[in-house]
Order: C-alpha cells, then sequence, then structure tokens
C-alpha cells in the first residue's frame, strides 16, 4: 500500500511548552522538553525524537516550537535541518500549531513532487489545485515532545497498526491508553461500540475503535466509574491522520484557521514562509485541537494502547512513576539522605548532595538558584508561586 | 601605668574550629569564622579583627588557627604579616592553642627589649632568664574568632576595664555575659561574694567578682534556677590576663604542657619556630584552657559584662537573632517566600530564591552542593549527618 510507505510517514513534535508546573525544575528559558527528567542523559525531546526513527526518516521529522527554543532544539537534535523547526511566534495552543505543520508538510510533498520554484522564490501553485488527490500522500503523527514512554517497542507496533488505518482512510486516530488507576489529572476518552455505530471503516480493525466522547479530567469518583466501565481511555495527545483527512478537518471545523494557513501555502518550504508565520500566526485563534477539531469531528477513533506512558505534567505522575526507597522517598539527579522522612520527591542539580530530616510528604527541587520546598498535595499552587515571583523579581527566576 | 600603655595590648584570636554544627553552611573547607553570617559583606574573623582595633595595635594581633586555613586567614585579614598567623599542625582544644601564642608573644617581646639573634638564628636566651620580670610587660586578650558581638563599643570599655585589672594584678580574669534567658547551650560562671572571699584584689574593682564555679551546660531546669540567682553569668570564652600571670597558670595546673612550650621558647619568633612547632604540638594533650586552667586556679575573676554577644554556636542560637517575618521566618543571604510556613530559618548562597509552602519549625539552609534540611529541634543531629555523610561519600561534602 503505498499511503504507508516509510517516505511518506511524517512526524511532528510540539515542543512549544514552557512547563511552569515543574518550576524550578523547569524554567521558561529551558522548559520540560528539554530537560534529563531520569538523569539517562538524554531529554524527553531527544528521546521523542529518538523514539520515531523506526518509523519515519529523519528528514520527514518537524519539532514545532516557540522560536525563542529554535536554538536549543537544533543543539538537542543536531540531526535536523533548520527548515524542520518550525518556530511559533507566539503560544497559540495545539490547533494552530498543528495547523501549521500540516501546511508545511503540504509544502514538503509538493515540493517532492517536483513543483519548481517561480523567479519570485514562491511554489508556482495554481490556485485551486487539488490538494487532496490520492497521490499527495503524507501520513502524519502529532506527539507532544515533553511525556514519557517507557516501552518503546509496543509504543512503535502501536503506531504502526495506526498508520496502516490513517494510510488507507481519512479518519482521525487518536491513542489511547488503557488506564491504570483512577487518575484525575488526565482527559479521557470513551469507545464506541464497533457494532453499534457501524461504520464499515473501524470494523477490519479489531483493536481500533469510534470514539463516542471527549472527557475533561473527572473528579475522583467520576475516575473510579471510568476505570470499572472498561469504556474509557486516558487522552495522550498523539494522534494520526493523512494529510487530507486533517486538511478537511480544519476546513470544516476551524474553516478561519484553515483559510490563513490556506493563504500562506505558497510560501510554506520557501525563504518567505518566516515572514509569513511571524505577521500571520499572531492573528490566530488561540483554540486546542482537542476542542477544535475531535470534539466536532464524526471520523474520530481511538487505539487502545499499553506502552507505559505518562505526560509527566505534575510532581505526583513523576513520584508515582520514579523509584522510590523504602520509606518510599524518590531522590532525582542528586544523592539523598533521608533520616525519619518518608515519602518525599527531592531532585536537586547533579552532583548535588541532600540530606533530610523530619519532612513528609513534599516536593523538594533546587534547579538554577531557585529552591522549592512543597507539600506534593499542594503542588497545584507551584503555578501561582511562580506568577508571584514573576512579578516581584521582573522575571530573574522565571 | 605602664601596663596597660596600647603597645603592650596583645590579642590572640583563636581561629581554628571546623564547626560541623552549622553544615552545610560552614564546611571543613571553610569554617564558620570565615563566613559573612549575616550578609554584611565581612566574616566573623573579620569583625573580630575589628573589633579589636582601638585597643591592640594590629602588629600584636595573632591569630591561631590550623595550617590548612591560614591562606584563608591572610586573604581575609590583609593587614596581618605571615608571622602573626600561628598555625597548629593539629587540633589540640584551647589550652595548647593559647600556650603557644603566649610562648610566642613572650619572643615578641624579647625581641622588643633588643635580644640579638645568635649566629645560629635563635634567640640568645640565657636559659632560666627571669621571665617574670617587671619589665617583660604584655597584657592579654584571649577571644574566640567566631562569635557574635553586637554592641562594640560597649565590648571596647568592658575590655578596658579589663586590662586596667589584669595589667597590674596576676590574675586570670573572662568576661561573664549577663544572662538574659535559661540558655541551656552555654556554660555558666557563678560569681562569688567579695566580701565573702576578701581576696584585697577586687575589692578596688566593684564590678569584678571573683570566680567561685565553672559549671557545665544546664538542663533546663538548672538554666532557670541559674538565670533566678542572679549569681550566675555566661562563660564567653573571652580572657583577659598579663603574661606573667598566664605563664604561671601553665606551669602550676599542667606543667606538661608549660615544660614542651619552655624548651622551644628561644625558636619562637625566629624562622625555627615553625618546625619546632610541627614537631612539639602533635604531642601536647587535647585539653581546654576551661578544664586545664580555669577551673584550677585560684586567682580567677569575672567581669560581668552586656554586649550582645552570642557564641553563635547553633542554627537555635543564630535563629534567635535574626529579624523575622510576620510567621517568624528567617531568611539569610537570599529571597525567600513563604506560603504556610512559619518557624523556619532559611540560608541559600546569595543571589539564590527560596519558595517554601508548608514548612514549620525547620531549618533550610543550602551551600556548595549541598541541602540540608532538618528539624529545628533536631539540630544536634547535624553533626552525625556529617559524620555519616563523610563516610559515605569519603570527605567530598564536607
Amino acid at each position: 500500500m503505498k499511503s504507508i510507505e516509510r517516505e511518506n510517514n511524517y512526524c511532528v513534535i510540539m515542543a512549544g511548552g514552557v512547563g511552569s508546573r515543574f518550576w524550578p525544575y523547569s524554567r521558561q528559558a529551558k522548559p520540560k522538553q528539554f530537560l534529563d527528567f531520569f538523569g539517562t542523559g538524554k531529554s524527553l525531546l531527544q528521546m521523542t525524537v529518538e523514539r520515531f526513527l523506526p518509523i519515519v526518516p529523519v528528514e520527514n521529522m518537524l519539532i514545532v516550537t516557540n522560536v525563542q527554543y529554535k536554538e536549543l532544539v537544533l543543539e538537542q537534535v543536531p540531526g535536523l535541518k533548520q527548515t524542520q523547526v518550525l518556530c511559533e511566534p507566539c503560544r497559540r495552543n495545539t490547533a494552530p500549531c498543528i495547523a501549521y505543520a500540516v501546511s508545511h508538510i503540504k509544502g514538503l510533498v509538493a515540493g517532492k513532487r517536483g513543483k519548481a520554484l517561480s523567479k519570485d522564490g514562491i511554489w508556482e501553485f495554481e490556485h485551486g489545485i487539488n490538494w487532496d488527490a490520492e497521490e499527495l500522500n503524507a501520513n502524519i503523527i502529532v506527539a507532544p515532545s515533553d511525556h514519557l514512554i517507557l516501552d518503546n517497542a509496543t509504543f512503535i507496533e502501536t503506531v504502526k497498526k495506526g498508520l496502516d488505518f490513517t494510510g488507507s482512510k481519512d479518519v482521525l486516530l487518536t491513542l489511547g491508553m488503557r488506564p491504570t488507576r483512577p487518575e484525575t489529572g488526565y482527559g479521557y476518552i470513551q469507545m464506541a461500540n464497533n457494532a453499534e455505530h457501524g461504520t464499515g471503516i473501524a470494523g477490519n480493525e479489531e483493536d481500533i475503535y469510534p470514539v463516542k466522547t471527549f472527557t475533561e479530567k473527572p473528579n475522583l469518583e467520576m475516575a473510579k466509574v471510568f476505570l470499572k466501565s472498561g469504556e474509557f481511555l486516558w487522552n495522550s495527545g498523539i494522534f494520526l491522520w493523512n494529510l487530507r483527512a486533517i486538511r478537511h478537518a480544519f476546513m470544516d471545523f476551524i474553516p478561519e484557521l484553515a483559510d490563513k494557513f490556506s493563504a500562506g501555502e505558497k510560501y510554506m518550504g520557501t525563504v518567505k514562509e518566516e515572514d509569513f508565520i511571524q505577521d500571520m500566526f499572531p492573528t490566530c485563534p488561540n483554540i486546542s485541537i482537542d476542542y477544535g477539531v475531535m470534539e466536532k469531528a464524526q471520523n474520530v477513533y481511538v487505539l487502545p494502547s499499553d506502552f507505559g506512558w505518562s505526560d509527566l505534567g505534575t510532581w505526583g505522575s513523576l513520584y508515582s512513576l520514579s523509584d522510590k526507597d523504602e520509606q518510599q522517598n524518590v531522590s532525582l539527579h542528586c544523592d539523598s539522605r533521608f533520616y525519619d522522612a518518608s515519602g518525599n520527591i527531592v531532585t536537586l542539580e547533579k552532583g548535588k548532595l541532600a540530606v533530610i530530616e523530619g519532612l513528609k510528604d513534599m516536593i523538594v527541587a533546587e534547579s538554577d538558584r531557585v529552591l522549592l520546598i512543597c507539600r506534593r498535595e499542594n503542588e497545584q499552587h507551584i503555578k501561582e508561586y511562580v506568577t508571584e515571583v514573576e512579578h516581584q523579581f521582573n522575571g530573574q527566576f522565571n
């Protein structure tokens, strides 16, 4: 099947987050995705890029990030060309980010088909060219850069299965994680029964289900019901679709956004792309792909998966994932000695030592001139502290 | 009175401590006396030296320290000549430290009196010269380098009064601090009633009392009795005496030590001093001046004083002395923000920020690759932690 040849696979890695929830460990100058969270020698972004190498040619990888992190991306992923780092001039949530990447991929595909540049240095497109033609093959994976995946082999198998599905069908597929606990920090996806929906598409893939609903983060009671029902999966934020399907979806559900990018199609992949994005991107609506597209489209599917995933969104999730000593203390990057202390997560800069007495269920995080000590149960307040510190110290500790 | 002329005043500052109680803020490479505890820009040693300048000529100041801190002393007190830093090759408590300084001062006094060096480069002493002759004037103050004194003017007045007394009488005088709380961390000195003792010496100085007893650190109940009685003073470890008096005291109460230094008298102040000390000092008994001399001698007096003194021996004493916010938090050297936190003492390296939530009555101290978090009430355990850390990490965090 032509559509699932490796050369047609593209990967869009979203790396624009500023991750204040892990402050002071993650900082505005070096957010979460660029940090070596587990002291393995690789940042979350680097692990994400490497994870996709078996299924996506390196030249088909795109990293979308804020312009301030461009050099950091190129430094951490030296195999990339400058043009593979798509820079957002400002933060506009995931829908504009993905629309930009999709538009850029269209330019790449056009380039591969031998389109020549005009004497003005832009693509010689005829306006209204039929981009939805079968020959414009691109099978796209969209993934966050700052999640943790423990079982790469299963991840690859899962993505391959998904690409088989999206390569041949114009659908929007998301990976749903089978829940292992009543987590209240994640959104959930409810699977529909195939037979009931009877789309005829998913019927061939017994492991892929139409999506019934997307739900926000539930309270604990609701999360327990979700877990028990077996119908709910964690929303991983990893999406698979082909170029046609996602373009149609943007046109159908966020036409304002689709129009803005259509107007710049002729600049994509040319020297004029950057200026176009610089001017246009800030005018995009601030909207997530979940809210703007996935919750509205009818051709949305989910592939239930198990590959040891965490969005690492909170100190709590990091604590859950980490090795603990007998007193349930976690120590990351540093040496620690605990005396009459339990349930703490401690991270200092590498080569440092923590000696901790009489502390229970706390976060102790030190990085680049800031020490945070906070009850684990109150970690949701950290964002407020960052804001207040920013205000008081004019950003010197952000 | 010749004996109290400024040129006859000598000051011995003891700066050999390794101060593990303030670990990790104080470290073996840079103990407490060398640290700028209150962010004033001056170390405790520098403050101590400056405090004595109005009463002691700078060339009459001697700093006794471990050989490993010699360069640090010269760096912090640039007005000193190399020969004013007396180096102990090992730690032997206060009696050998003071005996060394006294012996060195004897050499200085001899030098001033025009003794010529022999062709061997040592003093041309006749053995058994009468060192107790009136003309060998030296009025000596011995003081720790790592205490805090807030009221320097009163301190100077007090020391002047003491020097008047010791310049003319062969006594051992100590400064006793009038207690302001039932402190269990200090030793106490009990004053005798002048009339009862009737020595006839102190009778002329209504503020100077013979000492009845020295006591160890009391428990709280006892400390309250001491405070209420009005007879007890805190033992400051600051001593005043003349050269004759202290030499007689060493000969009378620690003759073994006096003999060792007598044997090297001819080397004091010469190029051979260092080699002599290097060989002999390690053979000295490990004994404190309090136990070895003060508690045994009959001519011991105390001058009750009030000059805002603290030995800064513990985090607790530092906490007591420091400015507090409304929630009784203390922040030293660093910026701190507290949320639902009270009674903490926080010290980070300069320019750092602490954000602390949900912490009560703790010590948070970070310095040079080590973070200590410990309940204030358990600070006496810190020494054990240092020992264990030393053992586990081969001294890399000491």
